[in-house]
């Protein structure tokens, strides 16, 4: 059991983000996240979406929404957890990614949508680039817990899923659990 | 120089698809890829995006829209290219990514949205999994970019930029160019 790793979502607007966050969402499950917080607002949809892809594909996520940013990272930190934030202008990923990888805090790792506000630059442990152009913070999050988890998360096989891939060269194949 | 390499998207449907398809162009421009192509389909404000953002940031991408993906992609092959199409049926990346790697054929990675025709598992050279979970593609071309480049494209400095980020531990630092 090493630390926890739970990603925040700022910022999220449902009519705009909707498919975005849900992507997030997605690669926060099928990466190894441990838990999703859509913080600051409530969207249904996004709850559907990953409930649904676990119990199709195994494993469970634990899903928290409409929570205040703000006192969520705040407790965190009180309780000895520790706060990346992914942004651009942070440092580049190379160079923090090993002390993360080593610090035996849970950690919490905030994904904004548009503009983020000083505050989570500020009680951030880590500001942390994946690369320093822009480009999606789907793509930071990926590339993130793919070197946090040095390509292990790749070959997660999430429990009691109902359907799994057997890898393939030219087509698809799966395998259907029965009852 | 080494193998060029594009990304071909199949499948944008301008309503539904246009946030996520500009976040595969920006991590296509970002992530070091020379071309992108919008196929089947026109949609200016993706080519608007790319172009906005190469302005700014530097480099400069080719911009492709409209052609259709079947003659591309044949095209592309006839000419000694080799064609990669992500997709969560396919090979592990692990397994792959050293030869492709090694080829020296430009490259064409198709990326697609919902349902990808048998044609691109057919002609593909490789048919690669990142991760036989679903999640994202533009965390897939992400990821696949990133192990094809071995992390080097989180480098890159484009030519020619009017801005550029200075990496800061707490806030925001930029570089403006002036003429």
């Amino acid at each position: 059991m090493g630390p926890k790793i739970y990603i925040l979502r700022y910022g999220h607007r449902p009519q705009r983000d909707k498919r975005i966050t849900s992507h997030v969402a997605l690669v926060a499950r099928s990466f190894g996240a441990h838990g999703f917080i859509l913080a600051d607002v409530k969207d249904d949809s996004i709850e559907r979406t990953i409930k649904k892809v676990s119990s199709r594909w195994g494993g469970s996520i634990d899903f928290i929404q409409g929570v205040s940013s703000y006192s969520f990272v705040k407790e965190w930190k009180r309780r000895g957890g520790e706060i990346i934030h992914l942004t651009m202008y942070g440092l580049h990923i190379d160079y923090v990614i090993d002390l993360i990888r080593r610090s035996q805090k849970d950690k919490l790792v905030i994904v904004g949508a548009e503009k983020v506000p000083r505050f989570f630059y500020r009680i951030a442990d880590f500001n942390v680039a994946v690369g320093h152009q822009p480009h999606s913070e789907v793509a930071a999050l990926a590339v993130f817990l793919d070197k946090y988890f040095m390509g292990r998360e790749l070959y997660l096989s999430p429990s009691n899923p109902t359907i799994r891939i057997a890898p393939s060269v030219k087509g698809k194949r799966v395998i259907i659990y029965g009852d």
